[in-house]
């Protein structure tokens, strides 16, 4: 497909549309939405576009279409996949202007935001309300972007991804036409679930520009253990007996001995250098707490834990959980000047050994650093490989190890991507996981964005 | 649309490509495929097929869609929407015959069946291993059904819906492709959710012919309570403080006055005929349960209950459930001879006192016996409006309150149907609750029936 180009003429329409000043071709506003935090190569936009409102979408995007140009919704650009990266130029659409809270609806459990919301202020807000939005991304998301790519993270385990939290959408459709999809009642039988299609499909079949969330109580009574083990072994069986139990940890967090490594060198913390488990349990109350950690402590003896410690405070527990979302930023800090290859597979529960186990072995087989860590209870593992941009061989090496586990994954009965979405770098993966269902995902993606304008060159090829 | 008629000479094609005698015209068996459990007027189909498998299914659909002849798959005809009537004619799918459980993987928590698995006995069996498919619609439906319905029931409050619970699914579309959608690792963000697309679909994109299911773990221990109240003010007013706690109960059911009747009439059972919560609770053990029960009778007694009944035994405990499960046919012992519209609205949490209170009027207003009930805790409001077919006049009057009742549950944020899907009763309602959305619901639609073979007359108009 070959796409236009924006040139004066575009550039005084969309200005038009909007305030001039929300139109802009500056180098440092383009250079920021060149790039996300993944290793993928940076890309520039021709134009940043930071609209207030559907209507002001809409218009663009009428123009868009048109024309054929490429127009790429963006976030808070912290995803991990080049999701946002606008790889045919054309039109970033930098949401966070659109940033308001519409409604408030606790009364039913309910917000509706605009996309450009900051994850971490919408938690702080409802926080006061005993409420909050459990997918916790680690990174600062801004809403749209996490709804776009189905993000998800640490209390996944206990409260469900993104999806499983999102009522309504309003999706301006590259046509330029406006539509809600979803319901504010949380059970529907009502026709197609096209709620679930926008959500995760990564901006390539619109703007998603109005969120209708569902919120969570707060848990009255929560607890946090860390559990150490001789080996990895130990460590994934455990992981597998606990969730066998009925028991739904809020958090079953697994981290290899180079992680925990790397954490110590990073938050100057002093854990024990072992495979490690962070969990987290939330409960109405604490006597049925008590009670489950019992089966806990019983299971991580069972399986020779080194360390078992329960009942941490809200202090230790936050330093816990902090040093947890820093592993990024440890694996960057220990491997200065390289680039990190985030894998990001997740596996039905029972493969979880098997998959630990093979991508531990595939890392040390093509001789790359391995960081292994992941939201265990989910079956959902992380590595971080590390690859050397200055060594083409290394980092061929590195690539094939990706690559390798990702089928492993796949062949497992897996998928290439629990959280991050396909982006660029899952592309190559989709036939192989999908089978003749990608067709059918082309139609609709055909049947909605016929110019191909919208976010091209992500999930499919 | 015209659709083609089954001549003798399809009828030889369709014997050639099963056994002849898993193709029916029998008068008997085209009698018991023309009525599901709703009001709906009885459609005959032409022809009944039993398939086998997938691929005797796809060389079957790609006849029909060659000469458009309407296709309509069919689980057990519990369902109450009249979602598997051949209203265009054509073939009935019957799908009983398909009703292997095709893979057990309780490692994973996991099943692969075929649709034709009947709920309870996929229950049964896998009861002895400690798991359970928690949407139970009370009916003796198909896994087929349930998927094709996205149903649910009284314990979608705390384990959702059959769609939370559909991991993959094999489906044959009209062309006669076979695909695969889904993943069985529990997180995934790859690509478009067709798996969700499909499910809810009601037959009308392609016939499901293979169920990936989730299975949960059975709860450790239960528990029930009843509690009646003077007043249904009293009673939804209960509901909402207790949904407001974050304590979720496996079930929170609501039945008025008129039900408790009913069920004291058809069950022989003694309960006080006062707005009534039945409500479960499910806990990994006692002691937690305890804690949680002593905050709900807090509630009841500051809402003046008249009764507050908590650690009822598992005998009483099964009686009451059993009580409940049959509402539909007390309401019809006690209205024989009569037809019973059966509503199906969900709305918001806060807005469901205002819903019950809107419908209790509504048929008081207009002469109609009208019996409430429903899933109280997910906003889930059921009414049997009791209909004379004798009686023209009292028939309208009760059309209209049915209409009026739906049209308040959308005005109110909610869904014309929680979980009984669209079927022929509910499509004048897509309208007004989707907007602009159903016309991309008709594309998709189209898109992948482009001959409009898949259950006629169903979902659209």
């Amino acid at each position: 497909m070959t796409y236009g180009t924006v040139t004066k003429d575009e550039i005084a329409i969309f200005r038009s549309i909007t305030d001039p000043e929300r139109v802009s071709t500056g180098e440092s506003v383009i250079e920021l939405h060149s790039k996300d935090e993944s290793f993928h190569k940076r890309c520039k936009p021709e134009v940043v576009i930071f609209p207030k409102s559907s209507e002001e979408i809409s218009k663009i995007l009428k123009v868009a279409n048109e024309r054929g140009i490429p127009v790429t919704p963006w976030g808070a650009g912290t995803s991990l996949e080049g999701n946002p990266l606008p790889c045919m130029g054309g039109i970033v659409m930098d949401m966070q202007e659109m940033n308001r809270i519409l409604e408030e609806r606790e009364g039913d459990f309910q917000v509706v935001v605009e996309p450009g919301v900051v994850y971490k202020d919408l938690n702080k807000k409802f926080s006061k309300k005993g409420l909050f939005f459990p997918p916790d991304p680690g990174a600062s998301a801004t809403i749209g972007g996490m709804v776009a790519n189905n993000a998800s993270g640490i209390q996944t385990l206990k409260y469900g991804a993104t999806k499983d939290y999102v009522m309504r959408l309003e999706v301006v459709l590259p046509t330029g036409e406006i539509i809600n999809v979803g319901s504010n009642a949380v059970k529907s039988s009502s026709g197609y679930d096209l709620c679930r299609l926008f959500t995760g499909s990564e901006g390539t079949l619109g703007v998603i520009t109005q969120i209708t969330l569902r919120l969570a109580p707060l848990p009255l009574h929560f607890t946090a253990v860390l559990v150490n083990f001789n080996s990895v072994e130990d460590a994934t069986q455990s992981i597998y007996q606990i969730m066998c139990t009925g028991i739904v940890p809020a958090a079953l967090e697994f981290l290899d001995t180079n992680v925990i490594e790397a954490i110590n060198l990073y938050k100057d913390t002093n854990l024990e250098e072992k495979p490690t488990l962070f969990m987290e349990f939330h409960g109405s109350n604490e006597a049925g707490l008590k009670e489950e950690l019992s089966l806990i402590e019983e299971i991580s003896i069972s399986n020779k834990c080194s360390l078992y410690e329960a009942g941490i405070g809200r202090q230790e527990r936050d330093r816990l959980w902090e040093a947890r979302y820093d592993t990024f930023e440890s694996m960057k800090n220990a491997n200065k000047g390289m680039e990190i290859i985030i894998i990001d597979t997740a596996v039905p529960l029972s493969k979880y050994p098997k998959m630990v186990d093979f991508a531990r072995n595939e890392a040390i087989s093509k001789g790359i650093k391995g960081y292994i860590f992941g939201h265990a209870g989910s079956g959902n593992l992380h590595m971080g490989l590390i690859k050397d941009p200055k060594d083409a061989e290394q980092a061929e090496r590195g690539m094939e190890a990706n690559d390798a586990i990702v089928r492993c994954a796949i062949d497992l009965g897996g998928t290439a991507t629990g959280e991050h979405g396909v982006g660029i770098g899952k592309r190559k993966f989709m036939a192989h996981e999908h089978g003749p269902s990608l067709e059918v995902m082309k139609r609709i993606k055909t049947l909605l964005d016929p110019n191909g304008i919208m976010n091209p060159g992500k999930v499919f090829f």
